[in-house]
């Protein structure tokens, strides 16, 4: 099982920094390029027409801006390619989301939220859950974790106006 | 290997066609269901929780305005969710998007162009190439395809250019 | 006279406490859940379904991004759903205001301001008053609290301008 | 049961109406005004000052462009007032949802989605329903026969979609 | 001549401030006003109805949020009325650029750049100085000072410039 | 009393045409012109500097797209200018309405809204109303009208809804 | 003296048909071509790698939605790259635009107005006027023949606003 | 070789600073101008009317809120004008960005990314080189150069990841 992903520049790493760590507790390998579909062309070409044969099965790409690295990539690969807009600039992300999502028919980039980091690891696993089953089971345990996350945030609350009164 | 299309109204079908036609150019049963997260929440919640148990691999959720539907059955299975954000209300679709893509972090939906419906079904079977590797030569004859198609309107064009003059 | 507000996440509190607050100064019981539409759906459609028969008239949901607490909850319960889109991404609350906002037709959510928690409390205090007419009263003053604070403002501008001189 | 629309410009009525009709649907007495924040600044302030008096309980204001009715009335009235946005400018009625939903803290207005008057007819019955219990079943009933009428789009797509083989 | 300046609230005086500063170069007297059209809508209506018999002859409207200050200001009256949208929540002012400028057939409001008070006290400026020809002089003479600070401009950068080398 | 309306395009009278007919009904002389910011520089140039010399009062400037007709006139004048973004672009007039109304402090243009002809030639007359008080009964006669076209619309509406019943 | 005029597809051609027009007006020998940077990458970077050596001078690039042909070319060559966002969505070119403008430092793309293909083609001889300076020549023939059709539009106004009385 | 930045104020020049930078490693010359299209139209025209017998021979412009700036210099002259969209409002830019680019048919302005200088320098460079041949060299340095950059980050970013473990 092996995930990459791959980032327009190191600046975006603080954000991606979650969805290589999301992807290890699932027990997945993950490869980290950092690459320009503007300034390094030949390299994400040969990155993404090679990912196959590496081994690659799912590839994550963040970009701020004009992000055009989930849709280069998408267009020298069939594997799937889940796009993360990276808010870089001074329109918020809208730039990079809108970059990303409303790729033309033929070629398509599954979108997450802007700087989504985290969901764009947990969509991978779902996928790599179809041919893995034993990511499925993990997938459910993380599930009852948020569950339980959320429950704790509730007692923390309600502590918290307790104390208040 | 099954494919769900589930959407919020029939009203949406016309454009959501192309991604079973898509489908089942692939091989891909397709399954098609008309449930709103708002006015048939169990249906939704019952299909959801169910989808896996079908033999359902990949979901592909279609709606427009606030368009929860991804987002509510993504809370109730680790399958794959694509989104289709349709352009059904005076805000082009940019409502639709934004309820699609802008998850927050635990439960991702995988997001596709306003209205990308074939997308959402080259996406899924992308996915499903992963497992059934024959998917993933049909893919590529695919992309073929669509190279020959752009070839054949470069031709139309020069022959309507040199009609013109 | 009872109102339940809940929100996605205890970050969101903060923003919350002042809706709580003029609840209490209206003499009304407050209930406050934490539960997210995405993480913990069945906890979301347990306090809906119930929500009646614990006494709750009125509730207020409050989520950021793409919002769809609101919705889920109003698709199962006829009470009043009053929305606070909540600023909790790049996009301002662009996101959760269209998410909360942009219901289609047959399930209404009263939206507010983003960020807009004592403005949903006044509302659900106006919905109370048509049943509890001494809240009626206690809106009357509350308007004239208002007034008096408005022209406490422009006062202290007069001497602030004065001062300036 | 009293129930006011007021409108800025009868050219929105073709929108309206299905306010007026779902209302009486449930038994609910309409009264329609037209009158305008900026033409009519006395009529709207004698219609939002004598409303409680002359009975109405809620009143739905619609509006588009820089659509001030529904602050406008909800500053002399602590009756709840529910907002329409219409679109009825270039810019898709994000002019009248924003003069809508946006308003400052004090004086709320619960918007509806633009041109969400059937919505906001509904969340009228849903205030009124605390106050006359008789309301709720009806309510009740109007999720079933919503649901019927999501089950029979499901089996008119069916149909379209065996037939279109 | 006489200029009045009323805002929704006294937080909106640092951004006004320029607008009084302005008017009183030029020689004007101001009228500075705190009222809200939805907290102390009777205030502003005596104001707006009672402008001209004191001696108004232009009014300043700054508001943020759903600014409804110009419009219900303008309905009142038939002096020249200039907006201000504030920037006053997440959206960045695009919420009062819309409620100001968008207003219906009828009733105008002359809408400045989002914060943009000196801009209001200099139309304002021109308006009288139709009236009052002594001020069409001191604009003249206001658009040489403007000059100038632009060519000091441009010295200090070439200073600058020639430093950093 | 004199006003001139310029504008980019002649593709923009349809909507301007109402603001010629406005400034007439209140016996204002009208000089329109067409001339382009881009186009005719110069012309437009020679038509700001000279428009008080040949007695214009206020000036009325219609452009969309980039529209910098509105500022680059103001920049050659000290009348005041009023501008109406028109919505001639994929974008809906939102280029034009930021174009007119983001104008940079020192030199403003009066924006009304987008297509706004009417309010454009309403709001010359209030400034000319401050000099030539006739105008100011006028304007005040054209109000009464307004309401009477209200009431009239809510006459015409109610035989509407009486009829369908 | 050579241009080329790539698009995405074909149906972009009756908005790009102006732009051909233009520079053969101007002399210029135009190369037409139907290539996707989705599609058919491979054809979209030979055709970059390759233009100058075929004698290309400058290169208009023409796309919808997440408009990526611009950036991917300019990433292959150091021709200056012209982008034309086409407006091919719901979202109205926004996308377009934003996908073409906001590209990232190192490799800039020239970007125009939505639907701009005769200012590509123009700001193109301009571009070429540096090193032919007979383009130069023509180019100010052409402004003249600008002002002068501005000036038809004038007359031809007023004759319908004299006519129309 | 001779290219001229021209900004609206010289508190944009921390922007600009890099366009200036990257023009001088090509070996171009300079020239730094600060006028304003409002406040000092005179001096820019004469700045564009006389740019190309100066010498200039592409002039870029920089502006933010309603920059005008871009087109004004446009119309007076044919040299390649290129836009730097600054964001200097609370709208982040976006009415600069549409100031810039949505100029209409006739007078074309090239615009960059919002803030972006050094892209602006480095169009303008590829302009020149068309005619400078030393410079296309140096572009194509440059680009390995940026090439060397982005795997200097991936090392960094390589070695950091595993600094991290």
């Amino acid at each position: 099982m092996k995930v990459a992903i791959i980032m327009g520049s190191n600046s975006d790493w603080p954000i991606l920094e979650s969805a290589e760590k999301t992807l290890k507790e699932f027990g997945i390998e993950v490869e980290v390029i950092v690459a320009s579909a503007h300034r390094t062309p030949g390299k994400v070409h040969d990155f993404a027409a090679g990912a196959k044969d590496r081994g690659i099965e799912v590839i994550i790409a963040a970009a701020g801006a004009a992000a055009h690295l989930g849709g280069v990539i998408a267009a020298f690969t069939t594997l799937p390619v889940i796009g993360i807009p990276i808010n870089a600039t001074p329109l918020n992300g809208m730039d990079a989301l809108l970059s990303f999502v409303q790729m033309p028919s033929g070629i398509p980039v599954a979108t997450m939220a802007i700087n989504g980091a985290k969901n764009a690891a947990l969509f991978a696993v779902e996928i790599l859950a179809l041919k893995y089953p034993e990511l499925a089971d993990k997938l459910a345990e993380e599930r009852v974790k948020m569950q339980k996350e959320v429950e704790a945030k509730e007692e923390k609350l309600a502590k918290l106006r307790a104390d208040g009164k």
